[in-house]
């Protein structure tokens, strides 16, 4: 109980996913966590499993979470400053500029304030999903501007390490623009993209393989979180997504033509872009390295995966990563499996050695 | 060797990858496998790797194969036709309307002429690359038009079949229209979304994370492959470009007034069409259904997963789906296990149980 770096007591408002698995997280740590909610019943839900405990008078926090919509977040923060005039306090919401702008027009005390973003993807609501491990090796961003410096906001930084997150410091603008090129553009894109096969006839959704899947897998999401988070960073959003019409356009228009001189080239640019955009995504532990993969036939039974990656393991080759992938109406699944390229030879030869039907390798 | 339905002998004209996976595939099933090409150095490689023999004199095959790139399939496949008059000609390029109006326009017989298109994806060029399991389990578009019946193409079936290959009959504008829709379009948007990156701040990058890496991973194909089909292609994938371009206009002007009244229900319902869009896409053996998702800690040294999914195993649970994420920087991944929601809360306290970290469960 004594790794953790906050003292306490720490205060978290709005007791959703995100609130109370950041108090399951510091209560496992042994910090004091008081609950708070809009929604008496909420908070006694979060106290249910685990979040921390109801709030008393006197309390007096080091630091307020505040983890509430992106819509009421700045109100609330606003309120928090005041209510407890010695607390550092932090919020969660994903976008950052517009919190604090709304902050400002409220006259709140920006030197005790600095937002946060937990990139913790995937997310059912409530408490009832709230799990302390959520944070783990997930970067965290701390919002930084210019009313307060990085060192006052430390409470926050101490709270990522106390979550296992990855805490980086980032000035809000700068956090709007990143996100809005690396979350909410995509999303768009993948609902953009995805909505073509409303109205798609059965044959054609038929042939979709993998990379359709893969492209569309987040349009998925929720509309109406995302019409908050669209909303509050569309200023960061809009840009990109002008910038992709453009590029769009000349797609469009080198394809109205195809024969046309010019246009091969114009299509042929914007698949090497891609490729130039792509190529700078961090691979496993934040590397570009690139991988070999092969990919292995494993048939459609419990065990047999286990069964390929135990003989891996025991050829010590560590994989670096790892995806399975089924064909439509076949009794089977193909591995794919990245290792570093040096031992792919060799893992290529011993798994045939051992019967395993090696389907396909890149490099 | 008796399990085949071709007899033989079979030509294939072309010894790329495909050209020599279907020759390598034929030959383990024991038919006679002439190999040509245009060059005859990759002819003789071929043959080196078992993909078939030289032409003679006085071949007379039963099917011809045509495996080239499809900017020289149409000339290709009316040579063959004239040179084997009592031969049925197939070709296995991505697009198939454009070569048949170069072959009516060639005067061909089309008559003896049936497109097909298997659709097995990952590729790296050349003899050296193939595999006789390339096309297991693959949908293998065979694309009909008026002058020959299915029934007088019927060993393009065989052929699907023999290779293990999952034969779908489909007319030549119905098998365009469909590759626009889920693989041109979705190429050209994960192009142009990866693009985005190639100016982008290294801070901005560092946060991305699985959702922008599945939806660009396609953005690594070949621009010059590229340049073919999709000029090829261009009338069909047009219009689909063209409806998505209206869509993004619709979001860049609801994002540009967020506030305006009917942006937030412009936006609600562009996620929502991506919502419905995305739920048409089958799943594991082409079914519809959901799965529940835990994300399980696993530490990042050879055999952790293996012992993951041992475990599993041992429980008698079968995994739908298995995906690896890497935390940027941490030592260790998330796997993302798919199950019958119905084994769910079993597998997550047999897990816990045995001292796994489950990082989080969407249902």
């Amino acid at each position: 109980m004594s790794d953790r770096r906050l003292e306490g007591p720490v205060r978290i408002v709005g007791a959703g996913l995100l609130g109370a698995s950041i108090g399951l997280a510091l209560r496992e740590k042994g910090v004091d966590v008081i609950v708070a909610d809009s929604s008496p019943s909420t908070v006694r839900l979060a106290i249910d499993y685990g979040a921390g405990r109801a709030a008393v008078a006197g309390d007096e926090p080091e630091l307020i979470v505040v983890a509430v919509p992106p819509d009421v977040t700045a109100t609330v923060v606003a309120a928090e400053l005041a209510a407890f005039p010695n607390a550092l306090v932090t919020d969660v919401a994903s976008v950052k500029g517009l919190p604090l702008a709304e902050l400002r027009e409220l006259g709140a005390d920006l030197s005790r304030y600095i937002g946060s973003h937990p990139m913790a993807g995937r997310e059912r609501g409530g408490a009832v999903s709230a799990r302390a491990d959520l944070f783990i090796g997930r970067p965290w961003v701390i919002a930084g501007h210019p009313a307060i410096s990085y060192g006052r906001a430390a409470a926050v930084e101490r709270l990522a390490l106390d979550l296992g997150a990855l805490p980086i410091e980032m000035e809000v603008e700068d956090h709007d623009a990143s996100v809005a090129l690396v979350s909410h553009v995509p999303q768009v894109v993948a609902s953009l993209l995805a909505a073509r096969l409303v109205d798609a006839p059965d044959a054609a959704v038929r042939l979709a393989g993998q990379g359709l899947r893969d492209t569309t897998r987040i349009a998925a999401s929720d509309p109406s979180l995302w019409v908050q988070i669209l909303g509050a960073n569309s200023g960061q959003t809009v840009p990109v997504l002008r910038s992709l019409r453009e590029d769009l356009d000349a797609v469009i228009g080198a394809l109205e033509a195809p024969a046309a001189p010019g246009s091969r080239r114009a299509v042929a640019e914007t698949i090497a872009a891609g490729n130039d955009g792509v190529a700078r995504l961090p691979g496993k532990h934040g590397s570009t390295r690139h991988f070999a993969t092969l990919i292995v036939m494993v048939d459609d039974r419990p065990g047999e995966l286990a069964r390929l990656l135990t003989e891996i393991g025991e050829l010590g080759i560590n994989m670096e990563d790892l995806r399975l992938e089924h064909s439509p109406g076949a009794q089977f699944g193909l591995a794919e499996i990245a290792v570093l390229p040096e031992v792919e030879h060799r893992l290529v030869s011993e798994l045939e050695e051992r019967g395993w039907k090696i389907a396909g390798e890149t490099a």
